[in-house]
């Protein structure tokens, strides 16, 4: 399958009304469930190449409105890989340690080192997205911001990292149903935050930041991936997709160890 | 089952002659591999409940000679878990900084948050055991140490986390096939240090300082359990089965959230 339709790798003027939320590929669930355990496969056998090597790293971003499905994007795409090579950073409002540093600080801090597989549960994208919609932070300071991460994740990359960055697409309809099944049922209420209501009405103008972080952060070496995520299997099967084929094209070896170790017989 | 038998939660005697490393209770491996799909359904469900209550921890450690099988426990047994809440710390020769600081001032910084497991690999107990073999250390530091490692895990218990302590127990003839293993197999090439050897050369040497380590440092709230480490499936089943029991008797809920949240309709 062609995954590059969902991939945006320069800078281009992203509208997302034009990206659907609800598209399922030629898939069905079943269909779709049945690739997952071959994808889940191939994914472990590439990370213990990767983790082997340990030479590059991968830094997978995720990105969503709340219940977008990224806690639920980790669950079902990651859980079957070696925590010995897999680390998850949550990023937070900054604490006061990490306001009074750049807000690229504490992102740098958690970079993934040779051989792991990074993700970021939200990331850099939310000193953007925040101040932006909320008006914490002066015009100037924000375009910056834009600047800043473009020149951090080509740091990144060139030492390195392959960058993966998915904006998990839902509609406003199911973020609705998705937030109240959180609070029908019990135990999921612990998922629920009152503050989500007033992040939701503020639903266009966080599409607006959203599209200019599309449109000017986009690039062959930390390219984005906007995918259609009201269904949560196609969500999962075309991000493990994605995963598998960029750790493919990577090309990753065993390490050779220096000639004549063959021959040591252990007493 | 009763694991007891192979948990020390209090200072005693211990010789590692008396403790088998090719026991597999009254197990097969078919039956073994048959009980942890299981079992690894019931850590992933009792591990969210672990994060969603997000008061307390569990904190595994890990500690086994060359080969003894530290990672492959972590394959096996963790991998089935949901990467947001767990993470793996391994414990390298200590950097430059990390030597300029007391010996557990590393171990101190990456301790679990609540509501996390996090696995050791390697720990603050090599700090002891290659000082003691190597002779790099005075007794008097050495044997300061034995007291300040219980007082930084009683530190932690008292804060909410469940300490686990595994020594990994295998047979010295069990570690010469797998290292052997490791040369005879081009894949595997990348898990074989030379340095390996010349710690086997002290395995005696290590034997003692183990024996001292599970003699002094076992206690109610941060226990150590002597696997038998020779047959892989019966090692990952006791560890899983620890594991699930000791989960299940932190009683962990769901929190409850403000009533009235159930009346709430979003738009």
């Amino acid at each position: 399958m062609d995954f590059d339709k969902y991939c945006i790798d320069r800078p281009k003027h992203v509208r997302l009304a034009d990206w659907k939320t609800d598209d399922k590929g030629k898939l069905t669930k079943e269909k779709a469930e049945a690739l997952m355990a071959e994808l889940q496969g191939k994914l472990l056998d590439l990370q213990e190449r990767l983790y082997a090597e340990n030479q590059r790293s991968l830094l997978v971003i995720l990105q969503a409105r709340d219940a977008g499905g990224k806690d639920g994007t980790i669950k079902h795409v990651m859980s079957g890989l070696n925590p010995l090579g897999v680390s998850v950073v949550p990023f937070k409002v900054p604490n006061e340690l990490e306001a009074a540093h750049d807000f690229l600080w504490r992102v740098h801090a958690v970079a993934p080192r040779k051989g792991q597989v990074t993700i970021f549960n939200r990331s850099h994208y939310e000193d953007i997205l925040v101040p932006t919609v909320h008006g914490l932070a002066d015009k100037e300071v924000i375009d910056k911001r834009y600047r800043h991460v473009r020149h951090f994740e080509e740091l990144l990359a060139d030492s390195g990292t392959r960058i993966l960055k998915f904006y998990l697409h839902i509609s406003k309809e199911e973020q609705r149903q998705r937030l109240q099944e959180r609070l029908d049922d019990p135990e999921k209420h612990w998922k629920f935050n009152p503050g989500d209501l007033k992040e939701r009405a503020l639903w266009d103008e966080y599409t607006t930041v959203y599209e200019r972080i599309l449109s000017e952060t986009s690039s062959s070496f930390a390219p984005w991936y906007v995918i259609p995520a009201d269904r949560k299997w196609y969500r999962n099967y075309l991000i493990a997709s994605v995963l598998v084929q960029t750790l493919e094209s990577m090309d990753l070896k065993y390490p050779r160890i220096a000639e004549g170790i063959e021959h040591i017989t252990i007493e």
